[in-house]
């Protein structure tokens, strides 16, 4: 995985070539299933993915980065099948991590994603659930009408992804509440491989599973997008302490500000280091202004947390690409995979 | 339909005996289902099924009297299959039914069921979603998992039927938030269908498709546990105001008082009569003292609210026995689910 900063930047331009054509593919048939809901839900789903605003206005909002559905149909690709028979499974994990972000918003309080005020703040509770519910039953509704032979295993695959993300969602509630001298690192990693890593390993096993690979190699794919996920996660908590905010729209410090558990800040708090204790001391306390927050980043990387996760990401990162030399042996088939890999784990170096 | 008050009797006892029955049989595999839920998450499942408290002490309490897995069970054996291969679908709908109780409650911020607390009311609302969320994915997962030939179109079905419920609860909510003048019998009879009759109906479709029956014969069984649904919803809302506390355990008045928009008060609020307009009156105030609840549902009765809903009851039931007769011709297959359909509709009568 050394790559030189042209090779970087290639990659990371097939990435972003490779993400707009799964927006432009996906896109279509995310639309259709989504009319098929029922009118006040589709209005709630259609304000989320960013296409309406709130009174039904037509909106130009593109619903995220497509990541998944891209994942789904470059691992398709990747074992020698054809992506466009997975169509329906890449929109069905588009649809549950939606269904995802609808509930984890109500229950995270959050009101703001995507720039925009979240489905609950706009129309309620009841709505923003309901909509979440459905959003997830039409996802399996796709793969258990869909008549490709691998839809039921599909379907069986992504509802046992769905009870860990919910278990991954539950542990990060329950982390959120405990104080910090009362965490400890190895349950911080397992909240977020099932709430990030399994959903991405379920993309990419559901296309192996779509693309006609055997079970090992399914295994393996599912590795490749934990692990994979286990790394964005990373980097994406080092964005929330350090920031990237003209690319991401976060604020430097955002996750400090909140208080929040996430693996750098955990490393650090656990790395038995007098800035541990001061680091302690901060997130016991209200943490709101610009100075306090610049003292707990400075602690988290005087106690190490930045350098861990930095090297952790890597390692993850490393771990994913044995995973995918395992499922896809021929390193040509493997590269578009890689670039997803690499553009979502790259964002801030 | 005509039965004498003898025949009724023995119709109920042998009802009961079927719902002790179902009970005894799917119990212990709802039970281990739910054992396979993260640690977390099955605590709160448990404490919402009665069988531990908040504090993880067993408890006795049995979960709801299984009707719907008493249907699944019962319409496989219609349709001449082995009820025992259906064990999964009657699992798996009485947790898709129990995901909706959760959610519901949440929406409705219901604080009592079954004479308890409701799960959010005891865990919060985020471990109730979540727990309704995962409970959901799992009775999708045992269909999935299940190796009989059915099993595929049978989590296409319940799929399908749980956007249909949430159509339903959405509607539902949208009618207790409009005024006593603005809501039509037709839109309440389409709520109470999508939200009761459609997962009656389902029930038994599953367990026609589980024993081995053709379309034809799905669908009519579907149309029969969708009739036998509203009927019962049509009970169900006039023991609402006119009660069988002793049997229920709900108050006399209680949907009045809540302003519940119950297809008794609405036909009545639609009947064009004088007391109509005493009805919307009284649903336009507080209506909270004992002489106002008894104005109320004495409106409803001069109305014709109470005639309608007992009327339109035996005409559904009336319906759903027609369907049944054109999915399993022989009336005496039949006997268990008419047994049912009879028990859950003569609650008051």
């Amino acid at each position: 995985m050394t790559m030189t900063s042209t090779d970087a930047a290639m990659e990371e331009d097939k990435a972003v070539a490779l993400l707009e054509r799964t927006r432009d593919a996906v896109d279509p048939q995310l639309r259709a299933a989504v009319e098929t809901l029922p009118g006040a839900i589709r209005r709630v789903a259609k304000y989320h993915f960013g296409w309406q605003d709130a009174d039904g206005t037509p909106a130009a909002g593109r619903a995220g980065k497509a990541i998944r559905p891209a994942l789904v149909l470059a691992a398709a690709r990747a074992v020698g099948g054809d992506p466009d028979a997975a169509m329906r499974a890449a929109v069905a994990v588009e649809l549950a991590h939606n269904f995802t972000l609808l509930h984890d918003d109500v229950i995270d309080e959050d009101t703001t994603r995507r720039h925009r005020p979240t489905a609950w703040a706009v129309f309620g509770v009841p709505d923003a659930v309901i909509t979440g519910d459905a959003m997830f039953s039409l996802a399996l509704r796709l793969l258990t009408d869909d008549p490709h032979p691998a839809s039921p295993h599909a379907a069986g695959r992504l509802s046992t992804c769905v009870i860990e993300l919910c278990a991954g969602q539950q542990a990060d509630c329950g982390l959120e509440d405990r104080g910090p001298d009362d965490v400890t690192l190895d349950e911080c990693l397992a909240m977020a491989m099932a709430k990030t890593g399994a959903l991405l390993g379920c993309a990419c096993a559901l296309g192996a599973l779509y693309g006609g690979a055997d079970e090992r190699a399914v295994r393996a794919m599912d590795g490749f997008g934990r692990e994979a996920g286990l790394a964005f996660q990373l980097i994406d908590d080092l964005i929330g302490i350090w920031g990237d905010t003209a690319r991401t729209g976060k604020p430097v410090g955002a996750d400090l500000t909140a208080h929040k558990k996430s693996l750098p800040v955990v490393a650090a708090l656990t790395s038995g280091t007098p800035a541990a204790a001061e680091l302690a001391a901060l997130y016991r306390g209200a943490m709101n202004t610009p100075g306090e927050v610049r003292s707990a980043a400075d602690a988290v990387e005087r106690a190490g947390g930045r350098d861990w996760a930095q090297a952790a990401a890597a390692d993850r990162m490393a771990r994913a690409v044995h995973h995918l030399s395992r499922a896809v042996p021929d390193p040509a088939a493997a590269g578009d995979l890689l670039a997803l890999a690499e553009f979502v784990t790259r964002r801030t170096y």
